[in-house]
């Protein structure tokens, strides 16, 4: 479970617009018109289907190679990355995303193809980047298509994907037709490759499920505050930094920043373009890069602190008095976690002296159920915000008129 | 060599000002007020006098550990991962930078003791992540210190990480005093660790300095516009994104923020916060992430291009045309170079008609020079900037508090 506090000033909120932004989302999930409020309930029998297929996968497969990109793997690495210390024994994971021949080509020399179970997730079954390395796989370790029970697919139900596996008669997962490709990450496109590894997803959808029965019955509140705070002030403050105390965030931020980057990012219904810009930072790294700008560059940035109580790691700082070196041993004898952590209370308290708008997330430590909660939380945020700009958080119109250049391109030549 | 292209609107831009920027670099570089204006230079002779220990470096150690942060780190990953597919036989580099416990122990699983080659990088000496790092690493591997040829140092003259060096009699290198932590990389603090490990930092100094020459003879005056537009409209586009298409610049993109951030982000002399805010994207991966708020949310970003023409890696679309899949065998036959090319021109193409302001960095291919010339570009454009913003691009004031904070926590506890 995690802790939530808004240190920026919730007086001048009013109750209506709160009122308004809970409604909302509301609505969206009782009419069924978005599906995402769902998956922690409605992706258990998944979950419970796919343990029974482990042992089969077990036995045969030491690495899952994922053919995905966007809202298909981003979800994915970051719930690998926060819970691989939790789960060293979990299968290997190969992403296969970008269209990068160099990146390409060093995620394909470290499959062995009879031990590696391939799956290729797009939402739409037309991703060219996936569907692109998905034929260069084929080709490269000559696989056989036919009946293969070494290519899973998950997409929509009725893609052009969906009717290839089944010319094919390969196992493939649905995604609800309601879900969108960044909201997806616990539906099928991360249940599959995640439960398949070796991870506790069934734990990651109960901790989902406790926040947004929280959510529901009023007790998650500050999420309303944060939400209306956010886009009542997103002209004067159009930037919001995530700023997370441990490395095993990288890919959670990656995350973050599609979902709330591309979901926020519209014109409204007046045509205006309205918007909120993610930037995600890691503690105490990025401390030596991006706090100068935050603590005197332009007040145009919120800034959210996360950082975790406990580590698995019980990592010290020795007792050592270094000739010359006194000046650092002021933490001697404590642990890195407390180092990390005294860091991050210190920059979040000159932050705030500096006037930005700071909350703040801790975590007791890294476990399924909270990493299950996070990611609820940051879809909810955002589908609270997505409301009270009054514009469609689920669709993503702009990114269509590039697809169309890039195929007159090759058309023409 | 690399070639720049300005898509934004230059008519409006006073020549004035871009004599102004132009002339404040210069007096910084001719004055010796500013130190990095000369490293192209300067530091040949310390990678002569580097590849002279090299033969003995190389038969002692396969890998280097660098034990630093921020400046100490980001450029030293950034050229390594740009130049390692055309380097693939240089040694291992291990960095050390966070004070993440998780982080720490999985790098410090990765040593071999004995064939390890430590560097400690902090300019000012003090760093309280290095410093604790180094402690812990000499406790745990127990590493002697007198007379040790497997500890090198990088500081500046009179820090005490060099007085420590010197009581134990270790080999160290100086950062010159008026050399930045985040403008070092073409000091000591990137060549010893690049050049011991087999990159060809030589071709690196040769690329910059001849850009700085074409820089001085006025032949570069595209970064002169830049920076102008830049500051003149930092209220109207407060964000700059460099959007690079591969997957190697990940790094570069980090180093990019850092020394942009910390460098711009400032007080200025009337006490106004002025400043402008880096944003690191890769291509194709962030067009599935990023590219919707760009195109239809708020203009307030300029967009810098990046693409790199030929790959050091043929791969290929095969031409298999998948029943239901035909609609991507439009880039069948095509490298997947051509891909990600086209994805970039396409997606300029739509930012552009979208309204932002656009700029272009076109790379023939990943070579040595190029990437010397790239952080020449990036640190001049830097100091332009700050020229025109009237501030001290060197300093970093704002991230003292914290470190006071800090420092207060373990004294009172």
């Amino acid at each position: 479970m995690l802790t939530y506090s808004n240190h920026f000033d919730t007086q001048t909120l009013e109750a209506e617009i709160l009122e308004k932004g809970f409604a909302a989302v509301k609505r969206e999930a009782d009419s069924g018109e978005i599906g995402y409020y769902h998956l922690p309930l409605s992706s258990q029998p998944l979950v419970e289907e796919l343990k029974t297929l482990y042992y089969d996968i077990d036995r045969r497969f030491n690495t899952i190679a994922i053919i995905g990109i966007g809202g298909s793997s981003l979800g994915i690495k970051a719930i690998e990355r926060l819970l691989r210390p939790n789960t060293p024994n979990a299968k290997k994971l190969i992403y296969l995303e970008n269209s990068d021949p160099i990146s390409i080509m060093s995620e394909m020399k470290q499959i062995d193809k009879f031990r590696t179970l391939f799956v290729v997730i797009s939402k739409s079954g037309g991703t060219v980047e996936t569907l692109s390395i998905f034929k260069r796989l084929i080709v490269s370790f000559e696989l056989p298509l036919e009946n293969s029970d070494q290519i899973f697919v998950v997409s929509d139900e009725d893609s052009i994907l969906s009717r290839f596996a089944d010319e094919h008669k390969l196992r493939r997962f649905v995604i609800p037709a309601n879900v969108g490709g960044r909201f997806s990450v616990l539906s099928a496109v991360g249940m599959v490759p995640l439960t398949l590894a070796g991870f506790d997803t069934a734990s990651i959808l109960s901790g989902a499920q406790t926040f947004l029965n929280q959510f529901w019955n009023r007790q998650e509140d500050h999420m309303l505050q944060k939400a209306a705070f956010y886009v009542t002030h997103s002209e004067a403050y159009p930037m919001n930094v995530l700023f997370a105390y441990s490395d095993t965030f990288e890919e959670f931020g990656k995350w973050v920043v599609q979902i709330w980057g591309e979901s926020l990012g519209k014109r409204n219904a007046q045509g205006s373009r309205v918007g909120l810009t993610p930037i995600s930072l890691i503690g105490s790294v990025d401390q030596h890069s991006f706090l100068q700008l935050i603590i005197e560059g332009p007040l145009n940035k919120t800034v959210t602190f996360m950082h975790i109580e406990h580590s698995e790691e019980h990592l010290m700082i020795p007792e050592l008095s270094l000739k010359h070196l006194e000046k650092s041993d002021f933490v001697n004898g404590k642990s890195f976690n407390d180092l990390i952590n005294a860091q991050c209370h210190a920059t979040m308290q000159s932050v705030l002296q500096s006037g930005v708008s700071v909350d703040e997330i801790a975590w007791k430590q890294i476990d399924e159920a909270s990493v299950g909660e996070l990611i609820l939380y940051y879809e909810l945020l955002t589908s609270l915000s997505g409301a009270l700009f009054e514009i469609n958080t689920y669709d993503q119109p702009g990114v269509e008129i590039g697809k169309q250049i890039l195929a007159g391109y090759f058309q023409k030549g």
